[in-house]
């Protein structure tokens, strides 16, 4: 796999600085043929479950070879190590805090080592700002010809999340999370299109959150025109809870970490 | 008109997503020599009325040859027709909802045609994301050198928007309405200089608001140091009207849709 | 100094209009090979000081020769001049307003230039957005390889913000305002580790707020975990108070302008 001059960043700096702008910078020092693409910087603020969602909803948009840079870091600065790994058509890096874990469950794991060749750095390095310090900096030099070994040493296993997916319970119903609220307030549960035929079959399904009960389910956001809030598949293939016109999450007060059961009244 | 390699992107994602993202990735996925640009994703959500002036102010400061991209779309996945335009030195693609009104009073539509052609989508094509499925691989198609009846039949007249511009009373007052509110809290009205002269003739303005008559007129922000309401005309040609230092919409309680009458006192 | 095809912007414009991707389009007018990195555009409305200061953290992050546009621009319009300058290793674009007072005390002001060259204005020119009409071509002119000189005369002295750094008081205190609060709540105190040093020696801090008295500081933020506010040293050189996993602005009450009190309690 050879990498692209094509780097991708999703992290939780927001817009106000100038925090991205840096990291753009850094890896545009090492190579200023450099193609720079925001994926989110968004992140709600360390909720490294969130970057790991958007991460996997985004990535597979882009070319093969695409580089893919990921800061959510509450550990910046630490002992927690920075990786670079090969996965599937693309490269990522980030922390080695579970921000790749929805990544890795979709994409093998080929190769990962530490960041930590000083060549590849910015110096000295922030202990506040590896994204610009560290990761901006590997990724150019990756996109640039160096091969991933040149970073570091090789690392076995990178850390997970929790697994916070839906579950079966022994009654049969399933128990899902609130994964993510996109800028148009649906909800997104922590269920695919494919587990939810595993796990329940097909048929109709029935949501209950603790206010209210949906039981319809639409292909298209428009079918859902009348105004009550539905079920659909949303584009990166999860159970979405939705309102046309409105909000779903406030309308419903859902946010990241809720539960709610699942089951097909049939 | 030969199309140069240069997209903008105007939609109502907001940044809190990775929807822009994807819409990128999926563009350069067909070119990866693409130079995408943002005009502006945080139109209200599914404000086509909004997206149309969003898109109407920023076209023109682009390149002869850029292609525009606009995806408000509450139709996405249903039976409306997405499509891809010619009009004066620009190329739009869009959803066919009225979205192009404003962009079409001011430059001649040459060619319009339905997006449908199977190559030019991302397979299978998710119900509810056409801006990253259908809009992006067409626009970067186009980019490449398809030309535009490639991408699907030609259409006849596109869905417009229902007139909201300023309209002169028997009474000889022209009723306004407010249109779009910046980031600053200036409040864009739905009249030009141009129509206002036409309408009103010179001389001085009035406009009356729900809670404050407004008579000062300046060519500058600064002019209006003095901290009361004015009017102004903004870099797209509209009446706006402003507060120095301060936000507009919020202190005369403005918002889009919000009627005004506007007279000439003299 | 050879300028790169590569620009930033800075700006108070936000994201809720066009007016950040007009600016785009009207550099790539002048050359459709530009580079454009977004630096930050969400420099609180007309706060020329925050603008200095969010210039100031990120400018020297980027290659060597490129040009940095900043507008924020209460005075768009007027008399004010426009201003292109050369300083260390960069280019910058301004109003000239005190916009670029934080880094010319990092740079040394090589050659400075009025932008009133007809050749590179969009005509006309609107008085309420220079931006698109002023500074962009101008910037994309130089990255084509227009010499400064050719922008217009030369300028001697820019206009300075009034200094707001920490002041040592009589008593030994050190009298410090808050500079500027980013995305995740951290505030920003104006004043750096080496002006620390130099005014209060080493040894341990201890800062009093309104509401708190903060006399922990911290290398990393991890290393706060604890959950009390403490100081440490951001990626720009300033002293920053901080709250891991909070808002310590929000938290302690804090925002651009008030003043603290930093003393060394040993």
């Amino acid at each position: 796999l050879k990498p692209l001059k094509l780097i991708t960043l999703t992290t939780d700096f927001g817009h106000s600085s100038s925090y991205v702008g840096q990291m753009k910078g850094a890896a545009l020092v090492v190579d200023s043929g450099l193609h720079i693409i925001d994926l989110c910087h968004e992140v709600p603020p360390q909720q490294i479950a969130a970057g790991a969602y958007l991460l996997e909803a985004g990535y597979a948009a882009f070319p093969r070879g695409t580089i893919h840079v990921a800061v959510v870091d509450p550990g910046v600065g630490t002992g927690r190590r920075a990786v670079a790994a090969r996965a599937g058509n693309y490269f990522f890096l980030a922390p080695d805090n579970g921000l790749l874990t929805r990544v890795l469950r979709r994409e093998a794991l080929e190769e990962a080592h530490v960041i930590e060749a000083p060549a590849y750095r910015r110096s000295p390095v922030s202990p506040t700002f590896e994204g610009r310090d560290v990761f901006a900096p590997a990724a150019a030099g990756l996109a640039s010809g160096l091969a991933l070994r040149e970073l570091g040493p090789p690392v076995g296993e990178l850390k997970e999340l929790p697994d916070t997916r839906a579950r079966l319970e022994s009654t049969g119903r399933l128990e899902v999370q609130v994964l993510f609220v996109d800028g148009f307030g649906n909800v997104t549960l922590d269920v695919t299109e494919r587990e939810l035929a595993r796990l329940l079959g097909s048929g109709p399904l029935r949501l209950e959150t603790p206010h209210e009960v949906i039981d319809e389910f639409h292909r298209t956001y428009q079918e859902g025109s009348s105004g009550a809030p539905f079920l659909l598949v949303n584009s990166a293939g999860y159970l979405e809870v939705a309102i046309y016109g409105g909000r779903a999450a406030d309308a419903l007060r859902l946010s990241p970490g809720i539960r709610l059961t699942l089951t097909t009244p049939a």
